[in-house]
């Protein structure tokens, strides 16, 4: 893990992975028991000014605005093509949904999944300049590399959208479909005009992957605890508070952004400034002091943040 | 795979196997993208006279009748107490589910696994006098274990409740719990005396996994189409037209029971007697003749059923 400097998060790491796999250690778990999970906005991926998903969604209204005039008077809409963006940051989760409902709900899930591979092949970040998918922390690709050396499977457990994440995750992450868990709408069997069978994409959502809901899903997915589960947000404190109520050995991390100069700074824990967009409470904070949980200062704790930093 | 005949099923599943890892084969997949899904009742295990975890309910309210006195006098509890089967087997859904709730919910995951360990423990199946997890096909074994040796993984797909199948599922077929996917009810992450994160059970269904819910929710935990496909009733359709919508080559298998001497003997299909439990209807047998499915003959395909057979 060259991206990380020695120290305590990166001990822990190593600490996990010898306390798992040394088959003479009272904490032992066999090969194919072993997992980790990730949060992915602000712990393996950038998640500032706003979510990436939030972005393509914004993106997806304007894309679609031709067929649908009557946008230009209707809000949310109407906002988001003025381009409007301290009404869009205020936006509620009812005029998000009310966007994600008119733009990413009523197709099959092909259709859906080639929507996102063609926006996430030409989108950009306004900062760097580089598609979205070039924005993934460079250490946490080694935490997972190095866990999968040691056997374990690495998991994206995202309040995202499943399907959305699970177009790029194989690639950039190394994690297959089927280790992503994320929100997710039903989905509708039915048949196409020749007569096969397809999956649609109806307006429900079915799981809210936030909170307890991952602690939840993880279960409903894997049926055990994970040994490690890394964050970053309040979002992510049941999945920590899960992990650790597992048996054996655990490993509970939090990315705290404390570095506005390589990336943002954010918290507000430990008198960072505020924010309603990965939102890291002094309580958050004060918790994972007093229970021995990781906190990770990409400050202090990782050298290099992305692969292309010089 | 010893316990299959020589034949068109045994050929179809090493024809499939020779397509999909066969490098220069077209339909050539790459490991990790190879999966198979197994319904589990009547497809892998015994489902005859009535579904096992059926029988698990019904022990469950004799087992549970001390502490409710008002069994004896309130239904459906009263029929499951006086041993009434020709009663039993009329039970509407609504009855099943009711007993379902009084039974198998509003503890943690944890205490209900116990519970399920400690009955399939000591539960016998009425006819063989063995435990239920006796009552696995022996040529599925077979066939599982061939499939995992070429790459594949291998996942059970069933109406049946997923937390109950996970509990035996690893030790009788060899599948992780996170390649079970069942029928679930939603959890409900809380607090135990600890203030450890703990999950409990309330009786709120979240899939319903049969007919359309089989390739719904493959898609919710893979994001992928199955290459292969065994069923053997009506519930397994969708599964298996969803099988064959996906890329490249596929195989799509159905159990036929026509059997009475080494098993139990049901359709309606091809004149058998027909049933409730396990349906396989005519018209899906010609579907499956007209796509060219293949029907297992359990009489004619397989010369072992079980394991312990003579």
């Amino acid at each position: 893990m060259p991206s990380w400097n020695d120290g305590a998060a990166k001990q822990a790491i190593i600490n996990l992975v010898h306390a798992t796999t040394d088959p003479s250690s009272a904490n032992f778990v066999p090969v194919g028991q072993r997992f980790a999970t990730f949060d992915q906005d602000g712990t393996t991926w950038v998640e500032h000014p706003m979510y990436t998903q939030v972005v393509f969604t914004f993106d997806r209204v304007a894309a679609l605005a031709p067929q649908h005039p009557e946008w230009k008077t209707t809000e949310p809409f109407k906002t988001v093509l003025a381009g409007d963006k301290a009404a869009m940051a205020k936006f509620t989760m009812k005029d998000l949904m009310a966007i994600f409902v008119a733009t990413q709900t009523g197709m099959s899930v092909e259709a859906f999944q080639q929507i996102a591979r063609d926006w996430l092949a030409t989108a950009k970040d306004p900062r760097w300049h580089r598609p979205y998918t070039d924005l993934i922390y460079q250490p946490m690709l080694e935490v997972m590399k190095y866990l999968r050396a040691n056997g374990y499977r690495t998991y994206i457990v995202t309040g995202g959208g499943q399907d959305f994440v699970r177009v790029y995750a194989e690639q950039v992450y190394g994690i297959p479909p089927e280790q992503i868990i994320g929100s997710a709408i039903s989905t509708q069997y039915t048949y196409d005009k020749s007569g096969a069978g397809i999956l649609m994409r109806p307006p429900k959502l079915l799981l809210n992957n936030n909170f307890s809901g991952k602690p939840e899903d993880i279960y409903l997915f894997t049926g055990r605890h994970p040994q490690a589960a890394f964050g970053n947000s309040t979002g992510d404190q049941q999945m920590l508070e899960y992990t650790e109520a597992g048996p054996g050995a655990h490993l509970m991390m939090i990315v705290l952004h404390d570095d506005a100069q390589r990336e943002y700074a954010y918290g507000p824990a430990d008198g960072l400034p505020a924010t309603d967009v990965g939102t890291f409470t002094q309580a958050l904070y004060d918790e994972a002091k007093s229970k021995g949980w990781i906190v990770i200062s990409m400050k202090h704790d990782w050298n290099r943040i992305f692969s292309w930093e010089k």
